[in-house]
């Protein structure tokens, strides 16, 4: 339920108002350099902290509570917990036997009979300081082979970027404070987003990722293929409403003739395919898009009902981005590291061959 | 690997040229009836057997090996096998070596070692059988609770239907050879398909879902979301490479003011997130779009290689539909199935109500 | 519920006197050599046929249904399928709405609220065909590694040999009618089981096991320790009641200073702790002691309640065995090879040099 | 591998000389009273702090981190989390490379090529913090329905309670220092350990459980019986070595005739199956008995090896229970706890009727 993961079990924990979120990170292989400094920065850059994003100031310091020693993982489960700051429940005394539109205050009551509904408590958006946390660590195993995970954005509303996806620039986007993948539309989207915001309104996003370094093999036939798990694991993240791999929607509308990736002189001569060939890595990069619905919390006037089955009219107070997916797409990031080092954990099983490299050796 | 769900687990096995395909189905309560009857006519609805579809003829002839008494389900796992009996395993004789362009040759060989290059053997479309059979046990269990999961093609290559989702027509699709929603496109989807195939090529397709009489409360979150779980489900479909959940992609292009759905006497005023709010249905429609690619197999001349590293060019033999996204709304739905099946009985513990309910009156 | 590992999946189905009953073993490394043989062979080990077992006649002939290609694993779900052809259900009528003391009659029906009655349905020791070929496949890979399990008979009902566990003769078990690991008690043993059938009785019986070929590294902390999942396996088994490891019982009456194994000159002096140390192995051979309750089904009149409430007395019919854990050590045998199996596997991502040396070369 | 249960997923974490301890329990219902009082209770009772345990002192104050609010639980993890304050890691700088006897450092740097040696790290029974908090936390739901769990000591060393079952004494046991369930025996038992003690030596002991209140239908089948989930959550404790359920051993020494428990007039005129009838729970009190061997740590001069593959001699330091079973007791008691939480949840969807309850009424 709050688990992630086949071999490579990541668990989180935490409310957005509540003492702390958090993760467990079970099945890492021993001998994996940690990097603590890496892992916050990566925090940080889920945090944002600037006007295109929510203005609730956390500090966000993760402490490691287990599973690494004298800078090694161990083999056992690495806690990372993130301690609640400044959280400002009294935003939320007005709304808590209100169904905000579109949040899960509707479902999370039918579904437990109560919630916690200071800041969305268990579905806000702020669990995901836990998933980056988790992405983070997965990065350190994958960077002993060199698979490097990229994410930025491409769209924001009607703005759609018109580059060729080789094109994209992820240098770019790294400096960007909106993650913008195409440096020529960067005032735009934030021209967008902040139109947004003073019309106390919220805009939507497409996120753009890439994984360089990829090795043939990752995925298990037939419900935990690559693309499959990347599907559950997008589509689990806050807002998104859509996941393409490849050509996606646009395979759809293709010939087999057009949308067959070539294999010639030991190399595919296109990727339409995003890197997966039956459910399996076939070495090239893997390409996907993901898209974030705009914000719930938004800052008009709305109507609504409250538990007790009376319509209500409610203005919102509380801290929010406004544009979602800006911050999503870190967690987007994440997530795909995630699957990547299950993935890479599976495999080394697939083949007898696998296993007596292991075994005679040692 | 092969295992599908969280309370209820279906397993499936068997090669497109093996001795048999089949699924154990683990986690069906006890005391639901079984009607055999309409299994066997839900896999005769994926068998296809007309010029759309594959010239593969097999009876598809389920038979339960286990778990059902006197026309009840018993709690224990139900087995069911189909044997296979059309396989002409001949026609990939030449193929052994050789990597099908956009098939799982490629990578199934490197993550192996060797490969059942039969039919595609396991990587084959049809293991979809297992899927479809499971599915048709899952729709016994939602029968009881009046949920019904409908779906079918609004899309063929470049056509798409302009209907409104709700003109939609699952009564047309039902006795249309290829499952068409809308009945005015029906002839241009059928001409679209047969062009194809007389080009010797192949044409992706685009699949609708609708699910009818939903409860509150299916999904858990944050990692079995329902979304996650369908876009996990509806992804590990052989050549689904893109899903949307309610607006799906034109989400990301809206502003919140737009997309949240309004909850107003009891009743919400749209259904812009397809049913689903903070991972966990709110009782309206679910709505799924699924985005197939063109079968991988077509008979004109392709280039590749083989696994010794040669270039080849090779033209293809066997029996394979032209548009693979016609039987592929059959899946869809069995997927779907599948996935709300689970959500229904791990929501039975969510809450102690719940619980209580239970064992009081036991 | 009925699928068994954690890497390796072991899923069983079918009922006593259904249609079959079989396996799904999903996980299995490509590249392993399919003795089919050997399975029968194993099969006809279980079958039993001579005046100490059940005089139900069964070929018991396994049919392989997928997962095998060209005499190698492939590295998808192997399903094995044994038909059942001498079910004599009409032994049950006047049973079944009676529950047979001391079997599942009772539980299963306050649980499912209905079930098959006839031979015991899915609760029968039949099931346990399944699990032989599950440990025969396992066995397949094991042998790649030169890990050998070996199980038998050291007690039956009050009779317990005397011998030192390091002189019990698995080469006489194997030839033995009753796996009997002391040749001195073959005939008393024989005798007890006689007796006790003669009186229209059942009796118990005690099973030794020792895995040689171990190597170090088995097991994970903390809940899928090697000792937790033998555990799991071995008191899963119909009729087990206690299972020990290593020294067991005894090690609660010794002193530190008597239990601890020392290790000197690179090996253990001593193996009171059965092989296992925090949950892992450590290479020497395991040891392991696992108690059958008599078979219940036994001939006398006795009394119980019938599912309506009333009180019955009833006389069994059926044909059991008149000491369940005679068969029941082959049962015991083929659960550890199924632990093993998982665990060589699980153990394969356990630390970085392990995952580099697959990668690296691939 | 760190998460134990399968509806109620418990995930533990921590060294025992790192920076705390603590768990994740997912699955738990909402609306479940959260008593933290109980909580800090059920560690107090673990935690020792006489003469007979270790002399480490740790406040083990209990921290929750999430998933409760406003005293209920929320249906979201429970995190809780306890700092260790009282580590005196100097202790092992003298061991870091040596292999203590019968402890897990031989095995842990065999698997994972490193590893923690402060106070056994991972290894550690400080560990059992977390089970004995998820333990409580069980106990919490379990207590909504009267089921009762309580465990005591009825052996130490050669030393054994002469009581029927029946005569053990949970008051006095609660009492006790020893958690003794033979009153008469207390002061035997405490001089037997603190004999051991004095010699420098340890001891092993006998843990008996007995569950009131039980519902009929807990357990799955067929690898998730009751009895097979207990014997795994009990094998699993550090330093058990043997499990009996019910009669135990004793039997495999018996005839059907005795062992076979009759029903008459509603009841079961015995109990030597311990409450589980074909792996499912019969309503009868649940009986357990687990066997603790000796702690391995002994502070005499012990003969040993480095991971050099030096011979060593080594004289312990650090800070160890005597008698690691009377603590285990209380282990015992969480690990039966978790179990029987998680076969409540797993029941709840065993048939439909129970569903129909559920749903039709909600």
């Amino acid at each position: 339920m709050n688990t992630f993961g086949t071999r490579l079990k990541f668990t989180s924990f935490g409310e957005s108002h509540g003492v702390a979120v958090g993760c467990v990170i079970d099945g890492m292989p021993a001998g994996v350099k940690f990097d603590e400094e890496f892992l916050q920065n990566e925090l940080d850059k889920r945090k944002g902290g600037n006007q295109f994003s929510t203005p609730r100031k956390e500090s966000d310091k993760a402490q490691v509570l287990s599973g690494v020693f004298e800078r090694y993982t161990t083999g056992h489960p690495i806690a990372i917990v993130v301690f609640n700051e400044n959280a400002r429940s009294k935003d939320y005394d007005n709304f808590k036997d209100v169904f905000r539109p579109a949040h899960a205050d509707f479902t999370y009551f039918h579904k437990y009979g109560l919630r916690d509904y200071r800041g969305g408590g268990r579905s806000s958006a702020r669990e995901s300081v836990a998933r980056v946390a988790g992405g983070a660590v997965c990065a350190m195993l994958l960077n002993e082979f060199d698979i490097c995970v990229q994410s930025g954005v491409f769209g924001v509303g009607r703005l759609k970027s018109n580059l060729n996806e080789d094109q994209f620039d992820f240098k770019w986007a790294q400096e960007s404070e909106i993650f913008c993948l195409d440096s020529s539309l960067e005032n735009d989207f934030k021209a967008e987003i902040l139109n947004a915001k003073k019309s106390k309104d919220s805009v939507g996003a497409a996120v753009f990722t890439r994984v360089t370094g990829m090795m043939k093999g990752f995925g298990e036939v037939l419900y935990d293929k690559l693309d499959s798990k990347l599907a559950h694991a997008l589509m689990g993240i806050n807002a998104v409403k859509a996941v393409e791999i490849g050509e996606g929607i646009n395979a759809s509308k293709m010939y087999g003739s057009q949308n067959n990736d070539i294999l010639k002189d030991n190399k595919f001569l296109s990727n339409h395919s995003g890197g997966i060939l039956g459910g399996i890595s076939n070495g090239e990069d893997l390409v996907l898009k993901t898209y974030f619905k705009p914000t719930p919390s938004i800052f008009r006037e709305q109507e609504s009902m409250d538990k007790f089955g009376n319509n209500v009219k409610l203005e919102l107070k509380g801290r929010h981005d406004p544009c979602v997916g800006i911050r999503g797409s870190v967690v987007v990031n994440a997530m795909v590291r995630l699957v990547l080092a299950d993935c890479l954990l599976l495999n080394a099983s697939s083949n007898l061959n696998n296993l007596k490299k292991i075994y005679s050796l040692k």
